[in-house]
């Protein structure tokens, strides 16, 4: 927890509140980072939504820091099982329209803490949609390089992955699949997990294992249920080691994903830009252009970026 | 145990020897039951591949029973995790065939139990599939009504779903679907377990629910990902109740099922017949009509009268 910054540039503490995770950060009045802080007080780790361990877990993470500090918050800390419920904006929505249906909080010494809310999507036909937290990596990718803002496909890979439109400056639509909690239960809870080693291929045959995943998945994509058990008979037959049985796995549920996703795209021409994690990112880079998708850019982490955009349109600082 | 069988009747002990429970039939000489037994000795609840544990199940099991009996055995007893391997044999194949390839234990006692091997299928392309003891029931179900051995799809829904079909005495072959696991992995382990109630509703809000399940996995086959979160938004929308959720939750991974398979389906006027559990066959019964099947016969557990025939078949018992 050293810190190079002097206590006047001090504008903002900004909190990206998930579900496993509390990560803190320090800002400028120009939105750059002064320091970084994390902790597991992730939501799910808060013995109950709105109690004391909410409070007590913002006041650990921002020990030493100035006090008086605008402070903004997003992600499942404003979920029902939250700090303080910020209900669901309905899409399309701007991040103006987000700040404006954020709630607060006002903890025992009187600091107040902002909590933005996320988005519904609620198609005519069809399931309605839900996301919270990606909506701040989405503005914080947008505050980054505003031109993304005119038309760009947001797809953030993960538990829940998330295809998101923005046009104009709005989050249009978006869908959920979900890919990578389908992995990760079918490979601990599930008959496929048995034949995998415990330690994955790092190699050239984890890589083709993948993209065997992908073609098979793409060749058959009203399949999944048949396909899946195909980990398990080709282990069985030796037609693939157990040391590359989960990239064949991640390969059959990542090209399912594209595969439907790219389906229903209305406008190909549309960029696709990737969020998240460098590793996953990089699996759906290679996926994309084996699905014959042009390169795709990519963007880390922009939860600092985003909350800060928040904030501003909040009136919590002025942006510079 | 209870028996009003007389010893001299006894002339066959069939072991039906799954992964979780191990049943034990005492036969007469046309293969009628004389007595059922049941132990929860499947193979995963013993202590490892060939140990004496499976002496034990079955010596404790056939207690009582006369002396010098032939014993014949299916199902994953003969797996690399059973008491001993019976390779798979390749489809297409008849139940000559299967008999022919059993192998044999002999216990400390001088019995000797014979064990039918599973089937695999290898098609040109795509994954290998296998089975032990669906197969088994089919024999039993050709055993029952020799006419269905013609032309017939067989549907033996659960853990692992199969589709096998027959034709001219032959299994040509078969797809498994993991429906029945992911069904019990999702809810179980993942996030769409949450929202559903411990008791979950048995009147008609729950077929309604199911009925959904079913046209929403018809009308997008191929977004099986994005369709399971909508067990989770719905729920969150209040457009279900949590005591329906699993019942959509089935509809969808069966109603995805059903349109893989039937547009697959090379002969659509060969007729479907279901075989297992009754209450499952029933959903799969209803299901089937929904995608405009016509009604689909069902035959109850049919392992007795398959594992008679593949003594027969193995020269154990002399066919009536």
């Amino acid at each position: 927890m050293t810190s190079n910054w002097k206590e006047g540039q001090a504008s903002l503490i900004a909190l990206d509140w998930g579900t496993s995770a509390l990560r803190a950060y320090l800002m400028n009045f120009d939105g750059a980072v002064l320091e970084t802080r994390s902790s597991d007080c992730g939501i799910q780790n808060l013995a109950k939504p709105g109690g004391a361990g909410f409070e007590k877990a913002f006041s650990d993470i921002r020990d030493g820091w100035p006090a008086g500090l605008p402070v903004i918050a997003g992600g499942m800390v404003g979920s029902a099982q939250g700090w303080k419920e910020a209900p669901y904006i309905d899409c399309p929505a701007d991040f103006t329209q987000l700040a404006d249906a954020s709630v607060h909080v006002t903890t025992e010494t009187g600091e107040q803490v902002v909590i933005a809310p996320g988005m519904i999507y609620r198609p005519d036909h069809g399931q309605p949609d839900v996301m919270r937290g990606e909506e701040i990596q989405i503005a914080g990718a947008l505050a980054q390089n505003p031109t993304l803002g005119v038309n760009t496909v947001f797809l953030l890979p993960g538990t829940h992955s998330k295809w998101v439109r923005v046009s104009q400056g709005r989050v249009v639509d978006f869908d959920t699949y979900m890919t990578g909690e389908l992995f990760s239960v079918l490979k601990r809870h599930s008959i496929l997990g048995r034949l995998m080693s415990e330690t994955p291929s790092k190699g050239e045959a984890a890589g083709r294992a993948f993209e065997k995943g992908l073609a098979v998945s793409a060749a058959d994509p009203d399949r999944l249920q048949h396909l899946l058990f195909g980990v398990r008979t080709h282990g069985l037959a030796g037609d693939l080691a157990g040391n590359v049985l989960s990239d064949y796995l991640s390969g059959l549920l990542i090209g399912n994903e594209i595969a439907a996703s790219l389906a229903r795209r209305t406008d190909p021409g549309v960029p696709l830009v990737l969020i998240g994690e460098q590793a996953l990112c990089r699996r759906y880079q290679e996926a994309l252009q084996v699905f014959g998708c042009p390169p795709a850019d990519y963007i880390d982490n922009a939860s600092a970026s985003g909350l800060y955009l928040v904030a501003c349109k909040a009136g919590l600082i002025k942006a510079a």
